[in-house]
């Protein structure tokens, strides 16, 4: 059954704060082109009947605002990291999904590839000898001297750690529940977090942020990075949420050498203010949470899929499980 | 048969113009290590026997240095590029053997992979964005959307060209003589340059420097290169031989905006002069010749397993085509 009547069956548009690349309007065209035939409506738009929205397109909508739907079906967050949605105590109780498409992972994948090597090869030093010009080679380890950890195993992670060892780093993975992958060690829960860290000289993390991983980047756990590497100490790349880490204890663990070097995508507070020492810190990479810009097209067309299918009784893919918050 | 006696299966050094890791007293140990029992002579090395040395294991030796030995059978250049050697008129006519170990193809991938990415994600444009504090996130495209063009498909070249397109580019190769490669558009000889630059944003180069390609990247090449991609225009990285470029064509062209960046392991005259501008273009990425510093021991093992293969009459791997000069 497709429901395309006027009174039914509509899909709003609830987009916050996302640059102009991701206003409404443009997403209202893309949607319009993507479910042809389906009344597509931009919260708060003139006139419009609460009670016809069945799905709900979001991203950082306002606490409470998905409580003005009686009649809202399933909820689609146009992004990986559901945490903003979860925050929302009056969000309806309905399949919340989120994005998972192709385009997101492989972009995520380039970012940790990018930042491993640029780590790896040393890639900070060679361009400060270019800037005195400076030709003085060093040493350079083999891949395989090097060891990555992957903090979460979710498809990111997967694709990343499967790129990474086809590099010919030795990679590991931990994920709260267990997983197993070819060729990757894999440590799993509160258990196996001490040995995945005590083998890991680049950690690379991409959890979801959950109250059980507020903070999670913290001294305590960079203390426990190995310290036997070639690169002169751990380094982290942090590309999953900002309210993973503790920037206080970065920057700290930077200075007294727990940590070599950083480099985040993420911030507790975004955009990241000019007051904050990371942004000068020679040790620290800063992009402006750009790892993985979704191709808006993409998103559009992957929401479009997933509700035809639901009208044909199909099961939604990438629903949250809204005990674990991912 | 297995010659370990005195008087021959003597294995000579000739390492000239080495970093400190690449001393003849290093490799000695080396390979004292790798080929047990066969003698090893450091040339000069006081009262050797010329007529006892049926190996040679070179690394830019003197002109005429390798026709002193009578005997010889084999020469093990210690690197992919034997231009060097081919240069010297007297060589003995025996098999010359070139380094092809996994070791030196995975570092040049991961220097491939890691600058074509750093084109790719802007990270010039995000680095420049951090020492000014500014959060400025902007338009990023699809790894789909980015045309790579490798010149030059050998080992190093389909190594690359396989993990380019793992990533999602669109990956293309021209080769001097037809090669097929799964997911790539192979192109080849004169016929075939003009339509494999003309499809290419991202041009890498690897070609083997000889008499037919010494300033093959020059303007009229650079000129054909796509104008219509994401990049602003076309990017050069050249990780073959300095000889392969011609620099102050690609300076002028830097200038006209016939390329957008280049990204330069190897030049004209090494170390780079100070003098040179290229140390200083803000589009222009320089690394000190060290792209593929391959692993001493992983060569050691290769030379030893190359000569016990041969002295039980199996054929040599990866023998040089004079003819063709690589």
């Amino acid at each position: 059954m497709t429901s395309s009547g006027p009174s039914s069956g509509a899909l709003a548009l609830l987009i916050r704060g996302g640059t102009d690349n991701w206003s409404n309007e443009r997403w209202k065209a893309r949607f319009t082109t993507a479910c042809p035939g389906r009344p597509i409506v931009q919260v708060p738009e003139e006139g419009f009947d609460a009670a016809s929205i069945s799905y709900a397109a979001v991203w950082k909508p306002r606490p409470g605002e998905l409580a003005g739907f009686p009649n809202l079906k399933v909820i689609f967050n146009l992004g990986a990291g559901v945490d903003a949605v979860l925050a929302d105590t009056q969000m309806p109780n309905v399949p919340l999904v989120r994005v998972a498409v192709d385009d997101l992972t492989q972009r995520m994948t380039e970012y940790i590839v990018m930042h491993v090597l640029m780590h790896h090869r040393q890639q900070s030093y060679l361009a400060g000898c270019q800037q005195h010009k400076q030709w003085k080679p060093t040493q350079q380890w083999a891949a395989g001297a090097v060891r990555v950890g992957l903090l979460g195993l979710g498809v990111l992670g997967r694709d990343a750690a499967d790129v990474l060892t086809r590099l010919g780093f030795r990679v590991a993975g931990w994920s709260n529940s267990p997983k197993t992958m070819p060729g990757i060690e894999c440590y799993a829960g509160a258990a196996g977090l001490r040995p995945f860290l005590a083998r890991t000289d680049i950690l690379v993390c991409l959890l979801p942020l959950t109250p059980d991983t507020r903070h999670i980047l913290n001294r305590p756990l960079f203390a426990q990075l190995a310290k036997d590497g070639p690169l002169g100490g751990p380094i982290l790349i942090n590309a999953g949420r900002g309210g993973l880490q503790n920037e206080a204890d970065i920057l700290s663990c930077l200075e007294d050498g727990t940590l070599n070097a950083a480099t985040l995508d993420v911030f507790e507070t975004e955009p990241l203010p000019v007051t904050s020492p990371l942004w000068t810190h020679p040790r620290v990479t800063i992009s402006p949470h750009n790892a993985a810009d979704t191709d808006a097209d993409a998103i559009s067309i992957y929401v479009a899929r997933q509700i035809a299918d639901f009208e044909r009784g199909l099961p939604l893919a990438n629903v949250v499980d809204r005990s674990r918050g991912y």
